[in-house]
């Protein structure tokens, strides 16, 4: 699909799966002024060579940023870092990717201890959810600078200003008793419809800013966490985001969509 | 309404508001054998005396139990506490009413911090979960013992076992742009999504057992937490929750009702 992203783009959980991809196909597929900020946990750490290979490719494309999202001052620190060489310009497209998802799968209720609750919501839900309080000036700074004219008359799209919370088929409540079944997963799934209300809840608040708030499933990819029978390959799972995220405009903001653009049931 | 439940029942948050207003009705309304476990974080506490004098009022119906849902021990010791009374009848039916909604009304993003998400969550969330499987063997206890030939040939009731987790408007992602405006409430919002998804995954989870699980939704009512201008009163809206509750068969488990049995869409 064509990618039609444009400005500084942040990723978070980048050093692997599908942030790891998301970075190599938007470093591969937007215009040279395009910058890419790759965050991850450790970036000097073995699970992020592959991260560093890539940034190594593109020289001057794409900055690592460290990056816990269970630690608020590593959070600050990271946005800080980013504002700083953004500079005016601001951030157009936040992308919060990283996600824990413990116990294993297929994570039983007996399995499931209130550690797992309360980890995995911290990560999924609060980690994004400061990530984007703290980006918000940054986030206007971008929507303010840019021409709407580009877009055929919408005031929001992704390369203007936007969060796309990375969310999943398993966080719709409606669907819940087709995909119960396969995996139980109660942290995650819990966490994951939080994720959907926090969308929506910053859909609302920031659409007087013009920024865009969509969540996006990435369809069942063969990923660490995916497993090794899910159908779809990380490569095409980016492909298909990275076009919706290009065509995504203000009917758009406050939804819960797939790699392919269709609608999903809260 | 009329209200048809019996045998034991728990609930949480029961020293005020909604709460004790459930542990009133349910004393009065229900037959000489039901008994009521009303739980709180501080029984012999100043915050704890309306309970007390309703219980002094009920000799022999009412048990408080000492229960903080921030704590896993003090979760795990008030369902000892519990069994140890029902002994091979189980429990019937556990109403999750104990919440929290931190900062104060209206909440905006600027006032909402990390402690406030993680909180809020854990109480709303992560202490409902946890309660309700530390209390699973005593709902399946009471499930097999009931004779569903009662209930008109549906299989799951109030009256047989049932989990009833105290939910809100606000939760509803759907409804999200209509309710905002008024309280951006992050912490609580997300955390009652997330109960929602509780609900539905429970009912799953537990409907081989014949335990029904469905969420309810208060109304907005005069409480602590509902503020002067609510439209509702506590006697009327628990009222109608114990009407819904006593009406909820098969259909109902894994859905969100309004306290007079409305649908309210995720």
């Amino acid at each position: 699909m064509s990618v039609k992203l444009e400005g500084n783009i942040l990723v978070t959980g980048s050093n692997r799966g599908l942030g790891l991809e998301l970075v190599k196909q938007l470093a591969e597929k937007t215009r040279q002024e395009a910058h890419i900020y790759a965050c991850c946990r450790d970036p000097e750490g073995t699970r992020a060579e592959a991260l560093r290979k890539l940034t190594a490719q593109y020289p001057g494309k794409i900055t690592m940023i460290k990056l816990d999202m269970l630690d608020e001052d590593s959070i600050l620190t990271a946005v800080q870092a980013v504002s700083k060489q953004v500079g005016a310009v601001g951030l157009n497209l936040l992308i919060n990717n990283a996600a824990i998802n413990t116990p294993a799968s297929p994570a039983p209720l007996s399995a499931t201890r209130k550690k797992d609750m309360m980890e995995v919501y911290e990560t999924n839900v609060v980690g994004p959810f400061l990530l984007a309080k703290m980006c918000l000036p940054l986030l206007q700074k971008a929507a303010e600078r840019h021409s709407p004219e580009k877009d055929m008359g919408d005031k929001m799209s992704c390369r203007r200003s936007a969060i796309i919370n990375v969310s999943t088929l398993i966080s719709s409540i409606e669907k819940c008793p087709e995909t119960f079944p396969v995996a139980q997963m109660y942290p995650y799934r819990t966490s994951k419809a939080a994720l959907n209300m926090l969308t929506r809840c910053q859909a609302e608040d920031f659409k007087i800013y013009n920024i865009l708030v969509t969540a996006i499933h990435p369809g069942w990819v063969r990923t660490e966490m995916g497993g090794e029978e899910a159908p779809l390959t990380t490569q095409d799972s980016v492909d298909g985001m990275l076009g919706v995220m290009s065509s995504l405009c203000n009917k758009d903001s406050g939804m819960l969509l797939d790699w392919e653009g269709n609608s999903i049931p809260w």
